[in-house]
């Protein structure tokens, strides 16, 4: 069934949520129609499926390098920088699920997948924290964001080549500004 | 014309360039399809001389208040969290300019507002850099994009409301991160 889920992504980030249909998704996993229909009975159940198995390969990508440095710099480079495929696909989801902004079932499920793509990440800040690399109460987002946020939107938004000296120099002046302390929980948490 | 150019953003912040009309927007400014025409041959003019007028008004939001930290943030509180019109047709727009991404000509376009839009806050970290707040040769993107990047992301990609406790604490730790020197130029510029 990986092809399938592989498929929809496919379909997703090329044409959109509103135009996925089981028949495109089927013809390109190369097979039936009720195949697919059998096992997601929604489209949304499928895209949902889609996304989260994702979401599993994604996480293995963030690796344990001994310095959250390293560990960024390392994914980045290979989702951001090395990984065309996977660079497009990235952007033309978040595509995809901008342009449905109205659908608030697809705004809950994007929210969904925003919060398991980010899980590796945010460990990969709390074993940093543990290392004492980063003052104890350090904000993960607080890393994450300014980081990724950035990057994502001059791949996905203005459609710019990645640009692996401009992303170590965020990764610098955040990684700068976390160890001063600045990056901690504010009074009320997040 | 002004208001013909408002009415242009309204209407593509709400439905989009590609159903954007010169009948609709001359409809909601209340004035005649041949008074748009007239002065503006083809939609992506209109569009053009809309957004560039859009820009002038968002360069008077960045005040000179002394500090680059009161700068930044008077200029968030005012356009992502008082100003909620402002803020939904920035995400609007945001959106409608992603949604056509394949478009080249708009994708130019939105490359050219994205230069505009962001002139007042660069002239603003230079001015923290005459000061002497920040090192000689801080990278003005390097202070603005972890800053601005995720506040757009949050509001027009997640829909969710501004938290202007998570802008200041991502204002803190970007300029905790700019004052190390970590955001000053790399060797090769931007």
């Amino acid at each position: 069934m990986s092809d399938v889920l592989d498929a929809t992504v496919d379909v997703l980030a090329h044409g959109g949520y509103a135009k996925l249909s089981f028949d495109e998704v089927a013809a390109k996993a190369g097979v039936s129609r009720t195949t697919v229909y059998r096992r997601w009975a929604t489209k949304h159940d499928l895209v949902r499926a889609a996304l989260l198995r994702l979401c599993e390969a994604c996480a293995s990508a963030v690796p344990d390098t001994g310095t959250l440095r390293g560990d960024l710099l390392a994914f980045i480079r290979t989702r951001f920088v090395e990984d065309r495929r996977e660079r497009e696909r990235s952007a033309g989801l978040l595509r995809a699920l901008m342009a449905e902004f109205e659908d608030q079932e697809l705004l809950a499920l994007a929210r969904l997948i925003r919060g398991q793509m980010q899980q590796p990440i945010i460990s990969a800040v709390e074993r940093a924290v543990a290392r004492g690399e980063l003052p104890a109460g350090t904000d993960p987002g607080l890393v994450m964001d300014p980081i990724f946020a950035p990057l994502h939107f001059r791949i996905a938004v203005f459609g710019e080549e990645p640009d692996l000296g401009y992303a170590e120099r965020l990764v610098d002046v955040v990684l700068a500004g976390a160890r001063s302390g600045a990056g901690s929980r504010g009074p009320r948490g997040r």
